[in-house]
């Protein structure tokens, strides 16, 4: 029997691991051709996102208090800069390798914490404000970035051939 | 003080309504036809995604026990159907008026409700199912149709002008 901890922790880490899933299935089933188009006239690349996951996931790292990002310079690459706004991205078979591996990192790091681990707080949040705001706390962290993570995979999609 | 569950609810609760009012403040800015372009080339139109977030969202109605849904007949239209299947669907204006509608009713029935009651089963899972697995509760329904949301509106973010 689980405790209701647990089940909360449960409840947010399945949502995260199945979005983690699907993205990952949808990017092994694009080629590189495909994941270096735009997801529609105008918008990022492919390639873009997949690299902005990339690092949105790397820096949960430090901010969960699980270890330093592994590629701290693709945060400027992919997040503060807008795609086409650099010459010198990675590859797509680096970006491709990095996507897994950080998010093998974090599941490997997720298992090993406690269900109580997940209610202390992040690195975003000051000691002060957590005093007060409590919810702020590293599994609300895991909801908002599962969420991240759907609204860019619902735009990944179009990437997929279209069914006619 | 809030209770650890208290604190829970408030964690889903607040990312469904960030997601809500993000989604309501895209529809808002966006004409009656600009909403009736698709997404991408060849993808859903703006309506018929409105309509299918309205539909989605009234069926939470009986799905957590809070009543009848509103717009029965819509399930059909904008879930069963794909875009463009049907001839006859709801006005722009009667699919704006609805989405706020829906969301509204969701939103006062979540206010009366007590913390314990999120962690009681919705109405998709059988009592057999729901005591060998107990994360399948009101609460993670929420969680689920956030990110159900937050996938839409990625790609509905499309239909705002491009910036150049």
């Amino acid at each position: 029997m689980k405790t209701q901890q647990e089940l909360f922790v449960k409840m947010a880490l399945d949502a995260w691991h199945i979005h983690i899933q699907r993205t990952d299935n949808l990017f092994n089933s694009l080629s590189d051709e495909q994941l270096s188009k735009e997801i529609a006239p105008g918008r990022n690349r492919g390639i873009y996102l997949l690299g902005h996951l990339t690092a949105i996931h790397d820096r949960m790292l430090p901010l969960l208090g699980l270890g330093e990002p592994l590629y701290p310079e693709w945060y400027e690459l992919f997040v503060t800069s807008p795609d086409k706004a650099s010459v010198a991205i990675p590859t797509m078979g680096d970006l491709r390798q990095s996507w897994k591996k950080v998010n093998t990192t974090l599941a490997e790091h997720f298992s090993t914490l406690a269900p109580a681990d997940w209610f202390q707080k992040h690195n975003a949040v000051s000691e002060e404000d957590f005093a007060k705001e409590p919810h702020r706390n590293k599994l609300n962290l895991i909801i908002n970035r599962t969420n991240h993570l759907a609204n860019h995979l619902g735009q990944l999609t179009f990437l997929k051939p279209l069914n006619r």
